[in-house]
């Protein structure tokens, strides 16, 4: 996929439309009128930020890494992860209702370690599970990042008070790192001697307290996502085969 | 919501974006080699048509009804419903990778009544549970339209086999019907009387073989769609609260 990272086309691409009339009405209402159109004046009702793993990676996080560091786009805003509380984070998004995305460089904890510092003032995030690996949908398929899953505790450890709030965050790795100098297994090479190679990308959601599947945003099998005035486009819940 | 449909702004709005490229790129290779990105040139890398429910019925049907029957907008195109067979829905869809969005003319089954015929050359969809509310998010919420599942059985009833294609059919109700002169609760005012308020929009897709719940699209409970290549936005599947 490193034939992705280089593209540097920069087209203005118009979308031409009546379509936003109905967005931009509802954005004159007050919030509680509002219907849940997302929040880009830009976008017709109905379009949104829906990314898949590939396309964080491939895309989003390797421009962000080999182009340019300044390259943010219209749907991922930088947030420095050590300074914001979760709950601080979705009015720092560019866009989202139910799922926020950011860059973010890694805070390493020790200059010479591996270890992340993933600590606010109010709590941390933790890791659980494994990690996962990001491939691309082309044949043969290529390793291109890693996802992991961390979740908010309340405090400091040990004794952190477990909360909803879940982060992905994915790295590159593999073809999407190729274009990186340098080439370590582990660590990943985006962590290795080049500042500008820390970036990830982070996406935060809050996830129902229940743990209710049935509510699910994605269609890679993991979690539940609140649903609280977000899209609804259910699948017939009765009677196919 | 009755504001919503008489919107005319005809804004042209510019994305203005380098994010464009990696598309286009994707674009030119061959058809294995592509990602999962959605088949739209002027939307960026990881934006997709997710509309609720609402959207639909308020903003997208709303304005094919009372604006004009020629309204077409990027997502949602013209079909008819009783030439196609589900199967060859996607390559009529202008958008879509696992459900397809169109607008349809019922076609009345008998000229007095309002039975509709929903049969195709190698089948027919079957309304299958109740039909469902679909509301507006502003509070107090209104009714503005109402969601019908339907199944496709091939062959002719009593004796068709059913299929795994789902239809979702959308119709005007309610406030987002008040424009409408005609006031009926039964049969609903979008299919009396007038031609032109006879549109529905359908949304096509193809429920995994075995049902499995894990593969959810949407955010309101209800079943599953198959997945290749499909976004894959999973919550955290372990140790959330």
């Amino acid at each position: 996929m490193a034939t992705t990272t280089t593209t540097a086309a920069t087209a203005a691409v118009c979308i031409g439309s009546s379509e936003v009339g109905w967005q931009q009405q509802q954005e004159k209402k007050k919030p509680e009128q509002q219907a849940a159109v997302g929040d880009q004046p830009w976008l017709p009702p109905g379009f949104r930020f829906h990314p898949t793993d590939e396309e964080l990676v491939s895309y989003y996080l390797a421009k962000k890494v080999h182009n340019s560091s300044s390259f943010s786009g219209h749907a991922i805003a930088e947030v420095d992860l050590n300074k914001c509380e979760p709950w601080d984070l979705p009015e720092k998004a560019k866009m989202g209702e139910k799922e926020w995305y950011f860059f973010s460089l890694r805070d390493r904890k020790y200059p010479t370690g591996m270890r992340t510092n993933r600590a606010t003032e109010a709590g941390y995030w933790k890791a659980t599970g494994k990690d996962r690996d990001v491939t691309s949908s082309r044949r043969p398929s290529q390793l291109v990042g890693m996802k992991k899953t961390l979740v908010f505790y309340k405090g400091r450890a040990p004794k952190g008070e477990k909360t909803n709030w879940i982060m992905h965050e994915y790295r590159l790795e593999g073809a999407a790192a190729a274009d990186s100098n340098t080439h370590h297994l582990q660590p990943p090479p985006c962590i290795v001697n080049n500042n500008k190679d820390e970036w990830v990308i982070c996406r935060i959601f809050q996830k129902c307290p229940g743990g209710k599947k049935s509510f699910l945003l994605g269609m890679d099998g993991g979690g539940a996502v609140c649903t609280a005035g977000a899209p609804n486009m259910s699948g017939a819940d009765d009677g196919a085969a």
